[in-house]
């Protein structure tokens, strides 16, 4: 699985403290730089910068945060914003040479659609693009399904290559329903049969919002994501058991001939204490 | 999931030490009630009794194991053993006030079918049928699926009601080929769509056998077979990570309304220092 680390996000908050938050708009080089890097050391392929809580300010922020990460790491960043401006300025400061960058996100709300998609097509970037059109959110999984299926013919036809589109089809917390995480896994499940050339993401951890001890139900959603097809997960790659899980869950799955990987993360230790 | 908790077993070894073995053999009948005791503290619903490792007098130590089991909890008994005589011993000794016992296990294989399911009847005991005929195990999944059909035929032809007839479609090591759980995970979601009112059961920790880490392969597989339909699991319920996930899995799976299970066990403090 594509691992997208979350963990560089002003509204995350550690302990009800906004650490992240008050490291941007104090500009604390140094406090980002060791969060980009331990993710990266933890298995994350991609940084996702999200700077969204400084309504004013954001552009300024997310570009900065994209120069920092950049000098940290070797990794592609996720450039996690609606906001035209800041995917402006942040992409500009992009060292290509990092790799493919990820856009989060597109949806399939005219106005949306149109101000991002430019920076798609210009940066020749990956794509996570939401199932919500300009009728909204939908609840049922058919609907969002459709909205989807809509979405990614969109995204074609403006010349966006289908393996660069990664369709977020929702995580609503279980808190919500008992049926919400059985459709969000049908939809992944027919997104990869029927348009099998498109990749699947998720935000996994909005799973449990609301709900106590959520590292457990995230980890559990995470491997009941990965069974089911999805490609890439927007996840604390921090979470040594997380990790620990979803390379076994590679294993068991076929994913992992061998189970090379799994074995040979156990001989470096990946998996002590655990 | 139906839990049978799965430690009172002669060929468990803790740190390379036969230590149940030893227990049963030295009748310490203090060391099994507190591993039993600490089963069903733990969550499992039944304790499996085995003491297959005996070649010699395993009839009259499944006889003691169960006096002694089922003095120390209320939870009902799986007698794990082909031996007929063990099994006579061992379920004539049983007190029927403790629940429906599960004889673990019947297979299609004549002389074997022959000489359990007596005891299945007798006793209308839940049984634990394993994929197996005459030709031996089947590696092809369809083929074992087509085994697994014609023992429930058997075993209801025989007047084994469909609902204690709990299917395992056998549990092979990931590391003997990189398909063997996909395999796995497909036959149970046919046996449950095909043959609804039966039940499915694995002893899942197989999967792991020969590899590193085992115990977080164990985890990963189980959420795996519990999202694919799986109703009863032989596993380590003292493993409490193991438990949680399970928690974590029905409340995502909305098996566990508004998740009031897993709210429940987290106050109580289940998930504490996970």
């Amino acid at each position: 699985m594509l691992i997208i680390g979350e963990r560089i996000n002003t509204s995350r908050k550690v302990k009800n403290e906004a650490v992240i938050e008050t490291a941007v708009i104090n500009r604390d080089a140094d406090f980002i730089r060791s969060i980009a890097q331990k993710q990266i050391e933890a298995g994350a392929t991609y940084i996702d910068i999200n700077a969204g809580t400084l309504t004013s300010g954001e552009p300024e922020a997310l570009e900065w945060l994209t120069r920092v990460v950049q000098e940290a790491v070797e990794a592609p960043i996720s450039f996690d914003s609606p906001n035209p401006l800041a995917l402006e300025l942040a992409l500009k400061a992009y060292d290509a040479g990092k790799g493919q960058p990820f856009i989060n996100s597109i949806t399939a709300e005219t106005d949306r659609f149109n101000k991002v998609l430019p920076f798609v097509l210009e940066y020749k970037a990956k794509v996570i693009a939401l199932a919500i059109d300009d009728s909204g959110i939908q609840h049922d999984p058919e609907k969002r399904l459709s909205v989807a299926k809509a979405l990614i013919e969109k995204l074609r036809a403006a010349g966006v290559p289908a393996g660069d589109i990664y369709i977020d089809p929702l995580t609503f917390s279980i808190g919500t329903g008992s049926e919400v995480v059985l459709d969000m896994l049908n939809i992944i499940e027919k997104l990869k049969n029927d348009c099998p050339e498109v990749h699947t993401v998720a935000g996994l951890s909005n799973v449990s919002h609301g709900l106590p001890s959520r590292k457990i139900l995230n980890q559990a959603m995470t491997i009941l994501a990965l069974s089911r097809g999805l490609d890439a997960g927007i996840i604390d790659s921090n979470d040594r058991y997380l990790m620990a899980l979803i390379a076994a869950t590679e294993a068991l799955l076929g994913m992992d001939e061998y189970c090379m990987n799994y074995i040979k993360m156990s001989r470096a230790g990946a998996f002590e204490g655990l």
